[in-house]
């Protein structure tokens, strides 16, 4: 056995889970927020440098102004999900190194100094940590619905400044009716992994 | 209590798991490598597009070609760790579009004709895909050490052709003496959730 993770948490966080495309109408709180985050945070990133934000759309103006953004397919999910988060890369995420990266406070300027750099690496950093956020709903016993089908400029636009850039939209809850299409296959291993 | 993951697996995948710096010898074994890929394939992307490419480094001249591209800090554990794996985002992921996404087959050219627009999706998929890999090297207790110090690009022309784009380094095994640097904290709360 070469998985020593409980089967029931495999099966939780990645055989059985699925993206959900119904909810029911069950709130997910502010709470169970806090605790995916605070399980999620752990996850590494290069530098520590931590750039994914997370924007809780919880008003029903919003909520309506998120979904004219989204691709025609992903609007009525969005718009019944009991949660919706957009998350999002900081590009300034440098500012905090000194705090995050003890051990080389310097690479705030040293290796940071150039917005093209930053961005490169806070867009890439940022999607492992919405890899995690999205383990960290499973971890709570709900469905995350990860969408990029959207206007994500139009999305900075309506939602943030300048040096944030959205990744992604996910919708949180518990699954409805019907909410899962049928499981698509994956690539085998032999068609991934290559031995040098 | 939000999280239902039993507690001893949010221990092994976030809390207590760690970016290791050293291993001991122990060897990490294909059969290893296919229960973390058979699990960490499971995670989702867009489309189900499954842009993540694993080159295993086995060979010594392989290790010694791949350490000369990696930054200076990072040279002597990618020399002596057990297994290295080169993540990678394939861009031509949609030529397998057809099989893995057959709700919408068409994908393939209607989305994904231009290769800028791969490449996006590609990085971003695949990055998201690289957090499942390492989830899945801590559910194998095994330690992951991420490292992106390094000249990519050089990896590329090394190791792959123009159709790949190499995202990071892993290094995987058992962690040896002093594998860990002091835990660097992460970001509260509030810093990185925002409603609206």
């Amino acid at each position: 056995m070469s998985i020593i993770l409980d089967p029931a948490a495999q099966d939780l966080l990645f055989r059985e889970a699925r993206t959900a495309n119904t909810f029911t109408d069950e709130p997910v709180t502010d709470e169970q927020v806090r605790a995916i985050y605070d399980l999620a945070k752990y996850g590494p990133t290069a530098f520590n440098q931590s750039p994914l934000r997370i924007t809780l759309v919880r008003s029903a103006e919003a909520r309506e102004r998120l979904v004219r953004h989204m691709a025609e397919g992903n609007r009525p999910k969005t718009a019944t999900a009991p949660l919706v988060a957009i998350l999002s890369a900081d590009n300034e995420f440098h500012e905090e190194l000194p705090y995050l990266f003890p051990r080389f406070p310097a690479a705030k300027d040293a290796v940071f100094s150039e917005r093209r750099v930053r961005e490169g690496a806070a867009s890439m950093n940022a999607a492992l940590q919405a890899a995690y956020f999205i383990i960290g709903i499973r971890a709570a016993g709900l469905a995350a619905g990860p969408m990029t089908g959207a206007d994500l400029e139009g999305i900075r636009k309506e939602f943030m400044d300048d040096d944030h850039t959205p990744l992604m939209v996910v919708n949180i809850g518990r699954p409805g009716p019907d909410a899962w299409s049928p499981r698509a296959p994956r690539l085998a291993y032999d068609q991934v992994v290559t031995t040098v």
